[in-house]
């Protein structure tokens, strides 16, 4: 007998968080991620991965959870549904590296099912993504990172990558600096049954971008993690890092649901960067690599 | 013939701005403030002054603003009125000392006019309060700063004080880590003309409370500033602003309310402080000065 949709996506994220983290700790050669195994009380759990204070990777997290029970009042509302249960599980990764050289990543794959209070399913997607934040920009590695995206989406459907690069775009606009939060990726929410896909082709779909994310990431780091950087370069990256802190708290759908409905606040927040700087009207030098950035994040590109 | 209520508010905040910055770069004895004037395009403006790596504020700003014109769709929503004109204006704010022994302070006075289409006002109210948040637990500092709130409170009303001291402690709730921003002060809103307080009677009590700023806050900064400290009063000073920068970008309604309708981004967010860290799931050793402080955060108390 086949298992469920959401048996074998659970399986699939326990076996992909093995997967990246075996691999993150060999590129990272000192620190090891510790395990975090927590319980929630409606229903369900996770195992929250934190590796700090790496030869690479300065704080970063790779966590998977799977969450089920009524569903919250808050979710009841947003969804326009009554009297609902539900099951979630997804795993959500953030690294934020030593090195202003080597971009921030982040990356989240996730099954969403609804059930009326009969247990039967009346509503189910896949949603997700993966998306860098440089703090000096290489253009080669984002083209890099969007070329792996692109043959990702390639294998599902020719229209996938335009259109969940675009929605990256969108939604990764940190609308109050009129600014990308980095150079983007791939954004999906909502996958659902239509004509052209079933529930396994989404499956399919998802779990082939899962699987691209080392081959996206990690010859970023390796070309980048010996280059040498300063005073300067940190510091800018600490600046860039509030943008992120800002994107995070004040835009970001996922933490800002979790903060408000009693998700478990440390596996949520292990987003934000460890060391952090804001200074009152900070501009880059004219011409600096530190300009060159933000001109490319307040408009845009095409990478692939 | 007296002039309008609007006036003399806006030059009370120009004259409070001016005594409130000439007091802390005396006792900073370093740094200025640096003055950045502004101009909203829709009407009016504001006069930003910040001060960065003084001896004792590490990064503060104390700004005033004054805008009118058509109410935002956003605020017209927010109160339930249509084609309505306003006038706003008020002094602001943040001082971040670099001492970890030195309490973080925010103060905000201000004043509100609604109008209809023909220009005659509709409402009319004002709004403010002060608070303290200290990273190392002086209880004599916290007992200072509440009695000197107590007493411009009674000076206009025996039921103000504790009014208003619960206000803030609801108010600066950080409510996704169940714990206070600091040890609170005063907070109100709305005031408006009842049976007790004229649109005068208001206008007196806030600029009681303005005049008691410096008195409520110098005290402790010249108490506190030659107090040692190191490496772990630094850090923990730190995390702590993690949790300021959470609750002005999650919670607070002044800043995201600025933030989405296009407000002077960096006059807003010069209240996030210059150096943050966040770890994953920091606590403060058992029996600590540390722990301490979250304890009392954690259960406000009465301190006047």
């Amino acid at each position: 007998m086949q298992s469920s949709l959401k048996d074998r996506f659970y399986n699939y994220i326990q076996t992909l968080q093995d997967a990246i983290c075996d691999a993150l700790e060999a590129v990272d050669g000192k620190a090891q991620f510790r395990e975090d195994p927590w319980v929630r009380p409606e229903g369900g759990g996770g195992r929250t991965r934190v590796i700090e204070n790496g030869a690479v990777f300065e704080k970063g997290g790779v966590n998977i959870s799977a969450v089920h029970g009524a569903l919250p009042e808050s979710m009841q509302a947003y969804f326009g549904v009554k009297d609902a249960d539900f099951f979630a599980c997804g795993l959500s990764l953030v690294l934020h590296p030593e090195s202003p050289m080597i971009p921030t990543v982040h990356a989240n794959w996730r099954y969403f099912e609804m059930y009326d209070k009969q247990g039967n399913i009346k509503d189910q997607w896949f949603g997700g993504g993966q998306d860098l934040t440089p703090y000096y920009l290489y253009e080669e590695d984002a083209r890099h990172f969007h070329d792996t995206c692109k043959r990702a989406c390639d294998a599902h459907h020719p229209g996938f990558y335009p259109r969940y690069k675009t929605a990256c775009d969108t939604y990764f606009w940190n609308s109050h600096r009129e600014e990308a939060r980095g150079v983007g990726g791939l954004f999906f929410d909502y996958c659902k049954k239509d004509e052209e896909m079933g529930m396994d082709d989404w499956y399919a779909f998802v779990t082939t971008v899962g699987d691209s994310f080392l081959e996206a990431y990690l010859p970023i780091v390796d070309k980048r993690k010996s280059l040498p950087w300063g005073a300067r370069e940190r510091e800018w990256q600490e600046i860039r890092r509030g943008r992120y802190v800002e994107f995070n708290l004040v835009h970001d759908k996922g933490t800002l649901f979790g903060l408000k409905t009693n998700g478990r606040i440390e596996s949520i927040l292990m987003s934000l960067p460890p060391q952090v700087q804001w200074r009152y009207d900070h501009h880059p030098e004219k011409g600096s690599p530190e300009e060159k950035l933000v001109r490319v994040l307040q408009q845009p590109r095409d990478w692939s």
